[in-house]
């Protein structure tokens, strides 16, 4: 089917060129919305499939405002912006089918990351021109062949509705930072569901490799953590101020030097510190952003239990206050033995993959795990499926690529899991 | 001569609406230009006055950007923008006397502080309507009274030159961060100067109170650290990254405990970091910005030496570079006996003088003291006069103020100082 | 008077060679009695003056039984050994004039430090013999001549009774980290004084200079710190242990970050830190010895509170439970004028006096000042009086020694005070 | 065979009784060489076998001193306790089979712990009157049964001659600290060996449960660091000192903060720290027990070599100097498939044996590593086999022990395998 192949590759190069950060897929969304609108039994958008109420980590306003910009240059029309400019970016598409069968739903996620794409030659976005047109942000995860291949997918099954039950596309929105599935979840986008896919591109895997289960995914929460204390001036009164920066450096090498847990993966990283204003005054105020991340939700909850404790006790220590706010959260993925058989019983049916794994190692973090922990938790079951993507460079960096051939081959899978009624 | 009060309140209130901060003080100096041109003997500005090679600490090129647009839109005269609008704000004046006696320099500091100014009615900038017109900024530290004060001094002089010797009037840029004196030293400000003062209002002393001598002014270096090491993915690889938060947290807290010293003042703070990018990532890049000071410029010597050690150590310790950028830079103040007396004996013939006291503390630091060290160095003499100004509230904040019969006391005080061959 | 001079360094030297530390002064204050017995009118010795009830920083039993088995070994008779081999080794005594007169108390500290005394021919001590016969302890503070002459002062007055009011001789154990005051303070041995005195030989002063106040001692507190986890295998299960020693890490850095104080001198030092057993243990306990000390009461009650908080938090941070012993306590000295005065007109009389200062400084800490506090809290007055010894090395260092003219300086001057009735 | 069941336990019985420390095994080594003597081909012990050169670690003199009293006490000859007494406690025995084949060499360590044994009636060996006579020592950690078998076999195999090639037999001092393999290596122990086969009992196994090889031990490195500064008084000149204890305290947080490994288990404990004498005095001295672990060799050095950075970091940030000494290596278990085998095929021919597996998991650390590497490099195989014990309480914990049926299993285990020419 090569025209498939084809629109899928022209999709995938259209949003590779128009990266959009989290909750900011304004341009994104309303593609999708266009690419499946008359395709689909049902199509949702915005706050109805996207509540963000309570959520931290969310764009600032000017942000917000900035995207929107960008979106009516882009030609989106104004009601969609209404709608989607504001955070709640998600789309959901549902495709019944003419038998009976279960809910399956498969996580796209559609932001890109803050990093400046390659100008050299030899990175084939750049060379076959289409890289980013949005200075200082890039598709370096592979999200824009999760969003092509969805699409496509959509489409596919709309127009042959030969498969039992049905299908929902859940169009993810900031899976970076670990904060869109939640915000998803919350407006219940997994309701109802008896099957939850995710799917991922690249991780090390070679173009014609999949691996029916992704091994060792890290649960992980993201902090940011607000230390406030009291100005003065640093010469004429430095007894009168609390200072903020001491404890932000005292929480950091505290955070820093939690224990590794035996027979667990675990991760702790400050990465990011701002705090105070100039040499001569007492910093008043410090941010900390930080993720702990661990092979076991246990592990985590109990690190992240202990993380409170080394911010609390630098508190204490300087006499601040601290707030801690959870910007982004995943689990561990668990994946079902009975949904892994049939996607490798899929994947032989496909025939440009050349190896299928029941397991892959993909050791960082992925919210997908909370769509599959809700389904879970609720009865269903769930896996998270690696397709390789050949990869030059690592993920996050500015020459990351995706070998376009995995493009039909995730879509292949999928279609073929779906049809064969998982 | 209440019409000459007049005018120097005028002038304050003027400088005071229209505060610029350090380096940038375009209007300000245009303003002294103005002022003074037609009366004294001599006026120089810009480059040949400011040297600005070499040093550290100067604004970036788009907040000259921003500061030349907004002297251009206040009337500065373009030739004018072009030689005061690069970071070289200086001005200096010259009157000459009839008789024959010594060359006296008096330092005018011009900049002011990132302060928002109390829009509260009890402010008497606000209740009388010449609060900052510039948001964000302030004179909150009195150097609009010092302009005042300057300017109309050089008007009074060179109206009658009835008075020994000549004066050199420096109008100083970029006090605040002790980063102005070091340009006009370098260029060469004090060439020939027989005698040294400085002047500040303010310090605590209440309208009416003089002293002749400041005492216990802190020798101060500002440092901005630059800590340079390796990112890597927080999860993936933290092992491939070179932490610079981490070295700089380890930096700050070791900073912060560098011991006291006995028999002398000593001060070090850490008043701002900004390290790293996000939490998923190694930060590989740290900057802080540190102040030492001292009231011996020999322990000041020794604290920098230490400090050094502290950041080199981190450096060290998380496989970093450490590069150290001094932004500023000044000495305790030595006061001469002679000139001390000399004010004194000046200070008994102004009537609105209450109480002149031989020396009163100023436990904060201030750049003339380079112009004295440098004019002492070369055999002459100097003191740092302080003149009260009632200050409802301290120094660098929002409600800062100066009871205005404090400006005819610091210009009667100087100019009868001046006129008694000091 | 020569033989008594002879008599008062006899006595110095015989101290000197007998050093003791703190609450072990056994064969010390049994010679005080032995010396006193029969001349004073009161002579109390053990718990009746010295109350032990609550005091951290106390010997161990071991350290207990060796003091007593030395002391029974020199010839102690055992009822002494009993009275004053548990702690208790504080000695009063008390004479009195003829005349009606104040209450005047005079503090007299007996213990040495463990210190070992040079054994160079050039430190006089060595040289005439009369060196520490006990390995490690040293009189390196002047504590000796401090006894010598409290014993002589007493005798004096006890032969000659031509003296206002009485004389109450306060012969204090562990001085040094400022212990045993409080014992006798709370044993109520200032109980109806009228007049408090101090005095120290030494403190920098050359021989023959004396000052009737003491300036800048420096309050203080010493804290015994206990941080208690959970040990743990380093390797097998490192995070099932709570790491005392990096709890107690954390704290020293807290510790030695406090701000200074503006307008006063602060001091705080970890100066011992004992955590762990072994490398491949997590460290369930640590001890932290520390002090603080401030030029001002206030300031040091304010610098307890935030030692404390740093403290605290330390041990949430590290999951571990904190517990502070206060182990000494000493205030700063504040001298009253009408007692200095009459210092000085004592020492006017003093031939051998050649400078009688007002005040000189003395930036360390001594418990007489809580006999000093005591007193003038229920109404009477007092000094810290300093006598010069012409020190070759510093206190407390194993060359330390006092020109033993300085002994009949201190005898006279105090005498003189007496009988002229403060 | 009931009765060499008997004897074994007598011995192992024997040696629980009588624990004594890593390099003071004087008494432990005198009644190898008597059970051995006149049965074995070859028997050295002390320096010929044992080079202490170079080595850190040792015991004190003190520690020696009493260790060869207490051995004389308990009748060891004094021709042996001068061979033995020094630290060099190692013992070699050889013994040569009938028929040609490989040279095996087996480990069986002698070293006790710093454990109170518990005297609960619970504990077998206090139930059976066999604890721990020495107070503070104890067989925690399984080395009796290693003795008592290596013994046994030794015997054993000198009464049957049918077996291929030669056994030596090493009676290795000071496991604990992995300290004493590097000197029996040292002293060429292994030369000429074809085998290596460690074996240790315990290890979490139940009882009748062997492992062919150990899997997962950790390599490590233990440190003892030294940082050397500068006393001072603490209120009178602190900043005359060079702090000690700030500069172990930062290398404390700085070790601990070392970043996890990705793809590797990595441990870093600081698990000791001991600094400064006092409260009132900079701390001038510091030592720090360190150990650093990694389940890669490579990983090992590259973890060192950050640890290093990390102290001379801490050292130059205070002024210090720091001094690391290695007290103890040791390398991870590289198992050899074909003596695995081997192992696993003689476990098959013990009928006391319920389950015998491959690989189990002992993720501590062990020098017998050392001698495996040594044998390795030189072209030879080598395992480590566990031995199941059912051990009730973990591994030095006073409730430490072994259920005696493990002791005929590891004896004829190691005999079949060695009768079977391995």
């Amino acid at each position: 089917m090569p025209e498939r192949a084809t629109d899928l590759v022209e999709l995938r190069r259209t949003f590779h060129a128009r990266p959009e950060l989290g909750f900011l897929e304004i341009e994104t969304a309303a593609r999708v919305i266009a690419e499946l609108d008359g395709h689909v039994d049902d199509l949702q958008w915005g706050e109805p499939v996207c509540d963000l109420a309570g959520l931290a980590g969310l764009p600032s306003p000017d942000d917000l405002t900035t995207a929107r910009e960008r979106a009516r240059g882009s030609g989106v029309p104004d009601p969609l912006i209404e709608d989607l400019g504001y955070g709640a970016t998600a789309v959901l598409a549902r495709v019944r089918g003419t038998r009976p069968g279960p809910v399956v739903a498969i996580r796209f996620d559609m932001d890109a990351l803050p990093v400046t794409e390659s100008d050299d030659d030899a990175h084939v976005p750049t060379a076959l021109g289409f890289a980013s047109a949005n200075p200082g942000l890039m598709h370096a995860c592979g999200h824009d062949c999760h969003v092509a291949v969805g699409i496509t997918l959509g489409r596919r099954l709309a127009a042959n509705r030969d498969f039992p039950g049905e299908v929902v596309l859940l169009f993810q929105p900031a899976e970076e930072g670990v904060r869109g599935a939640r915000a998803m979840v919350a407006a219940g986008a997994t309701d109802g569901v008896d099957v939850m896919l995710g799917m991922h591109v690249g991780i090390d895997l070679p173009a014609g490799t999949v691996a029916a289960a992704a091994e060792g995914v890290l649960a992980t929460e993201k902090w940011r953590c607000h230390f406030t204390g009291r100005p003065s001036h640093a010469a004429l009164a430095p007894h009168e101020g609390r200072n903020a920066l001491l404890g932000a450096a005292t929480a950091t090498l505290g955070l820093h030097a939690l224990p590794p847990v035996s027979g667990a993966v675990t991760r702790v990283n400050v990465g990011r510190l701002v705090a105070g204003t100039s040499a001569n005054v007492i910093a008043a105020e410090a941010v900390l952003d930080t993720e702990i991340r661990a092979s076991d939700d246990g592990v985590l909850a109990d690190l992240s239990r202990r993380g409170h404790a080394v911010i609390d006790g630098a508190a204490t220590a300087h006499g601040l206050t601290a707030e801690v706010e959870v910007t982004g959260a995943s689990a561990v993925a668990r994946c079902d033995a009975e949904v892994v058989e049939a996607v490798l019983s899929a994947a032989a049916d496909v025939p440009a993959i050349e190896e299928a794994r029941r397991t892959a190692p993909m050791t960082a973090s992925d919210d997908v795990t909370l769509f599959m922990a809700e389904v879970q938790r609720t009865g269903g079951q769930a896996t998270f499926v690696l397709v390789g993507g050949g990869s030059p460079a690592p993920h996050h960096t500015s020459r990351f690529d995706i070998d376009e051939s995995a493009l039909p081959v995730a879509l292949d899978l999928l279609e073929g899991a779906v049809r064969a009624g998982l």
